[in-house]
């Protein structure tokens, strides 16, 4: 049996669609379901799908706790948007803009809690022991590495080894968890776990890195959020930080201008900021580290015990997400 | 073999000394250690030891079960001191004043975490997935109960029915929860579990209300917050929903002016009101309503099938909140 994505994705949103986030008061309930709703590529809940298919060739039996993985991710985002001030999500008002910062903090609360029934409520008991012992472990990584990227707001500067630190447990563990998840709930070995959750970290850095560069080298209309945004905010992406590597002392000058300057035209911050990066080839060196990162994700895969058509799913979906322009 | 109050608060105070909040980054860790270190009465996972003591005399096995309350309990009070703005705890700064706001939420939500970590290491397999989903239940019930707070806030009037539900969300079903979770451990049936949780939820109703009473009418001294915070905030307390219940049309002004003036001196807003509530008796209208429902409970306690002798620490010790003067 083939892997339909498409059918997949239907039986997620259908699901996500059917979640029982209603209750009083109003104002802890919308917002889950608002979030919820404003869509993405639910690539999290589809790479349970896809670990628990890699092991067993079904994947139908596990839409409901893939389900739970969305939901934390989405938990996430309605507390980073309230720490990053951040006024859009793919396109629509953030939570704490459409309510306030009290019913976004509330909210997300229960959402993790939310998380956790959904998991109770849809795991068999023989894993659930299991399951939840990771997905905590992974949960409070998340924690750190949303953590670590708020230090360094406020840090002159970071090495390359915090910052792809940060984003492997800001992001990437999540992926190799969903991964993972699904595999464990397919009866994987202990290897097999291991492998396929090391296959999701790694492709999760490169997809932070696909992100950082779409931030500035991305299509305008099709991007959610403002072009160059990140360079606006003065985030420490793996761009900024390769560029402070990189830069010559006349570089290093303009670049700290950029970072220090509180009164400017965003424009031309960004422009400015782009030039800089295209004198030193930010793009290609961005490029590079990214492909280096999918090099390793799929020798990864390869080594990981399973059937090769199967294999071959695997490596078509991480291929859709390395190539994908928003 | 009887209850040992004080080595009970020994053993609790020893086992949250040696919690595992430690990690990086610092700013993650330090406010969970800092805010469960504030110390407080430890009501909560004390009752998770005299719930188990009632069922089976023993308390000592459900020491580290039970630290997983009391870190709930801190992660509300680490996000709702955000939501109150308020700028002490237990006399001291709280978590979004002494680091930022920022720090309190992402603490928080590691906080929650490191609860359900706590309850997957410490309770016995057999027990988990029953009490993990009561746990959820109680836990989204806690967020209700804050969220309708937040609102009452912005409401003009609110009920004594809307009041008495916000109240036994907000604050009495946790220490139901506690009592229950701890007889479950012991193996109680399902109606001794069913009565303990109402035991305990009367009795955290009658908690609450003394606690609004002792907001106004408590030692200035003994309590580490403002004498009069309630009156000052507005907040919807019993002792306000029942003046607004009783007043006549000149104290109804008086009591619309407090609420709605901007500027005013504090300490005349507090004589001010707590006048009008002294003229309609409203300290003995809480303390009637409180008493009641602190008798409701004790007629609850005698219904539960437990040893005399163990029934009678519940009863003390549920005596001992009673006549708390801070």
């Amino acid at each position: 049996m083939n892997f339909d994505l498409h059918a997949a994705h239907a039986a997620l949103e259908d699901a996500i669609h059917h979640l029982p986030l209603y209750g009083t008061p109003a104002e802890l309930y919308d917002p889950m379901r608002y979030i919820m709703s404003l869509g993405g590529k639910r690539m999290r809940p589809m790479l349970v799908l896809l670990g628990k298919y890699a092991v067993t060739g079904t994947w139908q039996d596990v839409v409901q706790p893939a389900i739970a993985v969305e939901m934390f991710h989405n938990f996430t985002l309605m507390h980073d948007d309230i720490m990053d001030r951040a006024p859009l999500r793919r396109g629509r008002a953030t939570v704490h803009k459409k309510w306030d910062e009290n019913v976004a903090l509330l909210s997300g609360d229960a959402m993790l809690v939310k998380t956790y029934q959904q998991w109770l409520e849809t795991v068999p008991p023989g894993f659930l022991l299991g399951l939840l012992k990771r997905f905590c472990q992974i949960a409070v990584q998340v924690c750190q590495g949303q953590q670590m990227d708020m230090n360094f707001e406020a840090r002159k500067r970071v090495t390359m080894k915090e910052y792809l630190e940060m984003i492997r447990m800001k992001t990437a563990v999540l992926i190799g968890f969903s991964l993972e998840a699904g595999a464990r709930l397919g009866h994987a070995s202990e290897e097999t776990l291991d492998q396929l959750y090391h296959f999701g970290e790694l492709l999760g850095i490169g997809f932070q890195l696909k992100d950082d560069l779409l931030d500035v080298y991305g299509q305008p209309d099709k991007f959610g959020k403002l072009m160059g945004g990140d360079i606006i905010a003065n985030k420490k992406t793996f761009l900024l930080v390769r560029a402070l590597e990189l830069a010559n002392a006349m570089q290093m000058r303009e670049l700290d201008y950029w970072l220090t300057v509180e009164e400017f035209d965003p424009q031309t911050k960004v422009d400015a900021v782009k030039e800089i990066y295209d004198q030193l080839a930010i793009k290609e060196h961005t490029e590079n580290a990214m492909n280096e990162y999918f090099e390793k994700a799929f020798a990864t895969l390869e080594q990981v015990a399973i059937l090769p058509e199967r294999r071959q799913v695997l490596r078509e979906f991480a291929r859709a997400i390395i190539e994908r322009d928003q």
